[in-house]
């Protein structure tokens, strides 16, 4: 069996995420397991480097996935692209060690969220940004970002109340560019619960609209609830964006 | 009546161009008029800068009406904002001087065109790009742009086969700016015949593929016949980008 390292991007929007579900065609990992096994002409397992929410996207995504098909990868990269929809891009495809898989091996990722500030709606992002009309305190947002940065319990900032397993991740980066309207939320760390960036950029943004304080965020943590937390960001500012092995 | 300078951007994607028809509510225009005639409580005809095709696009694109209506403009705009769907955006708004008149004072315009070149698509831009996998000759591109400025009879480049009037017109600008995969091509002349952007940017793809070649053009610009001339580049790489007056 070959094992190849696949890298993608997708608009999302149309998706119900990335994870393939029982009775929906509607999901990425569907689309692209699909796409292989009618190439390969034989069932084709894809693992992602981890689920994307219903309506994320991805600058970058990785997959990984086994054939004992002979079919050169410059060729199949070929198939591939003129068979996938046109909201999923094949970027990359390169044989890989036995032992890699893209979610086992993956170390840790970086999330883009991406805001549009400004009372005028950008037509032309509407779809790929969360549109926020109120002002900002980007110094603010800067100060509570910092209070997440390193180990901690994000209990608060997961929506999956039944989780049992640990909640503990660490984050290492939150780096927030700002140019004219558009404001850039780069989260780095090594690992993320459910809905845990868009409940991060939430609590930010209800933090930069002083709804909250850089303080309330430390509370927040600490009381590992949810309910203390800010909004849940919308998908469509979400993007996959870089994932490390 | 005062007389109001409307500015605008679109993603034209889903219309069927600026100008309104009798029996579709589906473009620009007709979108426009129904929100002010709503808002002012009273019918508004508003006159663009000019005619945008179906499924092309607007950076800016200047528009003016007039009305009886004592309704302050900055209300105006706030409730255009609220009701024009969110692929229109209103800009600006403001008080003209009782001549001015969004099309006939108009001295001048400049197009964007994007084409993405790569063999990978963009998934994000997909929707605003002329998407081109083979490789283009910028050199022999701006070559052949040259031949093209000036003031010249663009029969050669005009979609409407039973244009009476005169189709002299002076291009003053073909700009070409590549950033890896993005070329933008900006347009800029006094005045431009029906496609005859599209029709310029389908030549001069041509000509960076080796279809033709800068002599080339200029014998079509000579002949003054259409079926000379290069494909016409689809809409979607179209944008409106700046209106001078």
């Amino acid at each position: 069996m070959k094992n190849y390292k696949l890298t993608l991007s997708y608009d999302g929007t149309r998706y119900r995420g990335w994870q393939k579900q029982g009775n929906t065609q509607n999901t990425i990992q569907q689309k692209l397991e699909t796409a292989l096994s009618r190439i390969l002409e034989q069932p084709v397992d894809v693992n992602g480097s981890g689920r994307t929410d219903a309506g994320a996207h991805a600058k970058m995504q990785v997959a990984s996935f086994r054939t004992a098909s002979d079919m050169p990868p410059e060729e199949i990269l070929k198939k591939l692209r003129a068979v996938l929809p046109e909201d999923i891009a094949a970027l990359t495809l390169s044989a890989a060690p036995d032992r890699f898989h893209a979610r086992l091996s993956c170390v840790g990722k970086t999330y883009l969220y991406r805001v549009y500030n400004s009372p005028v709606q950008n037509v032309f992002e509407r779809k790929f940004v969360y549109h926020i009309n109120e002002e900002l305190d980007l110094d603010a947002m800067k100060s509570a970002a910092a209070v997440l940065l390193g180990t901690h319990d994000f209990s608060a900032f997961c929506s999956n109340k039944r989780m049992k397993k640990s909640a503990v991740r660490r984050v290492d980066e939150i780096r927030i560019e700002c140019a004219g309207p558009s404001i850039e939320f780069f989260v780095s760390g090594n690992g993320f619960l459910y809905n845990m960036v868009r409940i991060i950029i939430g609590t930010l943004i209800d933090v930069g609209a002083h709804r909250l304080t850089a303080a309330d965020v430390a509370a927040v943590l600490d009381s590992r609830c949810r309910e203390n937390a800010g909004h849940t960001a919308p998908a469509c500012g979400l993007f996959l964006y870089e994932v490390y092995y």
